[in-house]
């Protein structure tokens, strides 16, 4: 198991919500799927996105499946709490998933690949549960791809804690860009990545909240202890950094981040 | 006058050309100027957007503006050539156009503020000439958006050095992100700016020639000579910077960058 970054405090599932809200349109907004079909959700956490799947495709069953019991049981709290009657849960490791061989008619995947110190196994895995014909989609981010204005080093330098703590967990904050070669070197055909780039300024107050405060900001800030902790970088700066991030929100500021979408199919 | 990065060499020429190929749908799918209506293009170049321009509103006229002589020739040979009968040029300068207030119904304005020591300026004036109601486009790049798969520090001090040529010029090679808040600034209502984004993986080959070799690439080798007469870098990480940008066009790179397209009105 790779640990995860974010870790599981309850501020940090109000950040996952938050997420999945000012994002739902942009990651979610062309995925439907059909009638009867069986998709497996792999790493659903506490379910931020198994409530759009779940309302998105209400006749589509959705089994999600997460390695950590405390996560699991915030999802199906969730679930029950929004009475979502087309998802079920399962403790699982998504490098030996608890399925048959072609047990599923699609599979998604989001917000994952970047914590594991093999995504190019966990895809594989993936694969061999997908029946012939079947969808996978698997949504990153990249954290590189963030900049801004006013420019600021030390929000780079802020950003930058957060790409090496994810590195030394074993995982990679830069996937987003790596989504293609992946998905083609896990043997998927058709694969297709689609950049999905949130732009933010003071026209957009909606993200500047939603995304720019509550989810980027929110996540860099996350990781303050620890970055401060190993010596990542010096509180001057990090402070400046945040300071600098906040900043990007005023009338004459402006924010950018890029999300990438892949597809690909079971041949 | 500031003076231009790119250098006004034939393959220059070219390269442009080039450019303007392959972004044509990316930059201007959605610009359409209504019959009779008035356009000033400024900061025309030898016409790579006066092309797509002239053939997308075949009824609008354009009237072409560019501080330099040698570049309006050029502008002018190609309008011949290629039979454009609803464009004239005019040699003029952006911070003092030779025309009167309100004399235009649009105008466009393209990879021009990146080269300008004063942007506001030029969008001040550029609202001066333009007829209450009236929109204003602005396209521009931002180097700061480029980064690809695999990752190279090299190939980040190559396009920096071209960043710092640019800044060294008087110009601002990470505008784009700038844009929203320049508009406002310049006094446009309504201000609303578009990402466009340039995502490039071996399923997009005519990118991966047409942006990532000959578009991105190319204008980054165009600054070699003068990256290393002034010592921004080195011979060993110039050559590997490039070579890893070429290395981003085999079959598992990926290579992004974003444009951005900004609108307002003069009221």
């Amino acid at each position: 198991m790779t640990s995860y970054v974010h870790g599981y405090s309850e501020k940090e599932s109000c950040r996952l919500a938050d997420q999945a809200g000012t994002l739902t349109e942009l990651l979610h907004g062309d995925i439907g799927y059909p009638a009867g079909s069986r998709v497996l959700e792999a790493g659903c956490g506490v379910g931020a996105q198994t409530l759009t799947l779940s309302r998105s495709s209400p006749e589509a069953r959705f089994e999600c499946v997460d390695i950590s019991k405390a996560s699991l049981n915030a999802a199906q709290q969730m679930a029950a709490n929004q009475r979502l009657a087309n998802v079920t849960f399962r403790q699982g490791d998504i490098y030996r998933l608890p399925f048959r061989a072609d047990s599923f008619d699609h599979v998604f995947v989001c917000f994952v690949l970047e914590h594991l110190s093999d995504p190019l196994e966990a895809l594989i895995e993936l694969r061999r549960v997908l029946k012939p014909g079947g969808t996978l989609i698997a949504i990153e981010g990249d954290h590189g791809s963030f900049y801004c204005h006013p420019q600021s080093r030390a929000a780079d330098l802020a950003v930058q804690c957060l790409v090496n703590i994810q590195a030394k967990a074993g995982g990679d904050a830069l996937i987003g860009r790596r989504l293609y070669p992946l998905l083609r070197e896990a043997g998927y055909a058709g694969v297709a990545v689609f950049p999905r780039m949130v732009y933010v300024d003071a026209s957009r107050p909606a993200l500047v909240d939603g995304f720019t405060r509550k989810t980027f900001t929110a996540m860099v800030e996350g990781v303050k202890d620890q970055a401060l902790e190993i010596g990542l970088i010096d509180r001057k700066t990090w402070d400046q950094g945040i300071a600098d991030l906040y900043r990007t929100t005023q009338a004459d500021g402006t924010f950018c981040y890029t999300f990438f979408k892949g597809v690909g199919i079971k041949r």
